[in-house]
């Protein structure tokens, strides 16, 4: 049995590669890396890899993480500049035993000494994306919130989670949310599943969102019922204690394959395949404190990459 | 009531401090910051503030965790040079919505452009420890882990959970461990208790140490227990997993101020006061899965304090 399953559309193209490598009996470190450098490689998903738009000081700084279920190796960096790939230094990094998490300047040199593809992350039509943001009266953080995290299960029975993000739009310098942060963006055990979350990182990981999960898949819940339940728990907490909450979506395998994904916002899509099912495309709808999905329409995924495409001019 | 716990000997003279404003009514968070910053401040202990020993390039980089128990405001600092009190930064960022995790140049940025004052970090006698070590044989990151770590409880019922530390001797540029990040570091919640963590970051975030413990005691167990039930189940779990375990130590108050310390090490000590006792240094003992712990004597307080401050050279 193999499984996978990723945050958002922009996951499919890489999904969809990492599931015939799983197919053919692939590592799904190799795998998960693989499908995460393709969103990274595709320019028109700006909030991913090159492409991603860039923090207030028009710098595209990236955040990522991975970790391996059986080794509890975990790997991160947050804040890099330069590097095409964030996901394979995650990755590179997690096989250590100290200085697994490097930001910054560290995290660059680390990466140069190792020979990681050094890149421009700033694409032209980011640049336009900040101008047009400067140009708006107030400006505040953007509240979208499209971290691609992965957590796949290969036949050997090892489970992965990663992720990889350019973070908010217009963050400050140096901002980390929780895709670098093991328990918060991305945690994962072989013996149990592994989850990963996307949305308001700071509300994420003050809820330590993706080690529950795995914790109550681990107590006997579904995947379904561990997702919803640390959701909607986490935005009530928050709610009640800061008047509000963010974006709170997350996504999780159990050792079975099986699948859950909650949210509590109204346009979360998330990526499934397995061993019997073809990469789809799901949408998530939440119902009170539970969430159902289905498939995406032909009419969604096409307008989908429509606007993602769409040729973008500067504001005059 | 009102009581506080905080990670080793160094902390005494902070805790000392801030047990006479939480007598006095005062906030935890303020109380917190204090005696944090005296720790900081006080130059021969050289894993916190200045004083603190450099990274593998002679740099002093600094990690800070605060976490609001009431509000869940989190705030943290990573990899930050040039400035003299880490801990007020993350507080500081811990009333942010957005951008409260800051590393490197973008949270120097952002501890300039808010007035925190700046400091060469670096000491004569680190500079001695760095040459020394470099004339050794084998280079390592050093394996002592002296984060320091407070809890508190004020007598309004918040707990806030805080640490500040210079991070492994030796480490690679831009290494965070788990003090800057809420769940392994620190984790508080007002309405359970908090808790703290320090040991080799790498392996204690692999468990969420913090969040777990906090975990625990909501679903019933004692300080003692959680913090016992954490160190020895994770590592159960690395030496399973990876062939061994780092050092794992941790300490948690709950909402009655009750206390609970737990270590994997010999050499584990911890400072408590509360109402109804003067802030006493205890060490804690290993037997099997449990710990028991003692006020220090005399003399090893004593001895504590010479090692610390006696004469450095270095060695030709």
């Amino acid at each position: 049995m193999w499984a996978m399953i990723a945050t958002w559309r922009m996951a499919l193209e890489g999904v969809t590669h990492a599931s015939k490598m799983l197919n053919e009996n692939e590592k799904v470190d190799d795998a998960i890396e693989q499908a995460i450098k393709i969103v990274e490689d595709y320019p028109y998903y700006k909030s991913v890899g090159y492409g991603g738009l860039p923090n207030e000081d028009m710098e595209v700084e990236l955040d990522a993480g991975f970790m391996n279920g059986t080794t509890m190796g975990v790997g991160a960096i947050g804040a890099i500049q330069n590097f095409a790939n964030p996901i394979s230094i995650a990755r590179r990094l997690s096989l250590e035993t100290t200085n697994s998490v490097l930001v910054g300047q560290g995290a660059e040199k680390f990466a140069r000494e190792h020979g990681f593809i050094e890149k421009n992350m700033l694409s032209d039509r980011a640049i336009i994306h900040y101008k047009n943001r400067k140009k708006e009266e107030e400006l505040k953080p953007y509240i979208g919130h499209d971290t691609v995290g992965m957590v796949g299960l290969d036949k050997m029975g090892t489970i992965v989670s990663a992720t990889s993000t350019s973070g908010l739009f217009m963050k400050k310098k140096g901002r980390i949310g929780d895709s670098p942060i093991v328990g918060s963006g991305f945690y994962a055990d072989s013996n149990v599943g592994g989850a990963t979350a996307t949305g308001l990182g700071e509300d994420l990981m003050k809820g330590c969102v993706s080690y529950e999960i795995v914790r109550l898949m681990e107590q006997g819940y579904s995947a379904q019922q561990a997702c919803e339940t640390v959701v909607f728990s986490l935005e009530k907490k928050l709610i009640e204690r800061r008047g509000k909450a963010g974006d709170l979506s997350v996504i999780a395998i159990n050792q079975k394959g099986e699948f859950g994904a909650a949210s509590n916002i109204s346009n979360f899509s998330f990526v499934y395949a397995s061993e019997s099912q073809e990469p789809i495309v799901y949408l998530v709808t939440r119902e009170g404190d539970h969430c159902t999905y289905a498939p995406a329409t032909k009419e969604w995924l096409d307008e989908y990459m429509r606007t993602r495409t769409a040729p973008l001019k500067e504001n005059l």
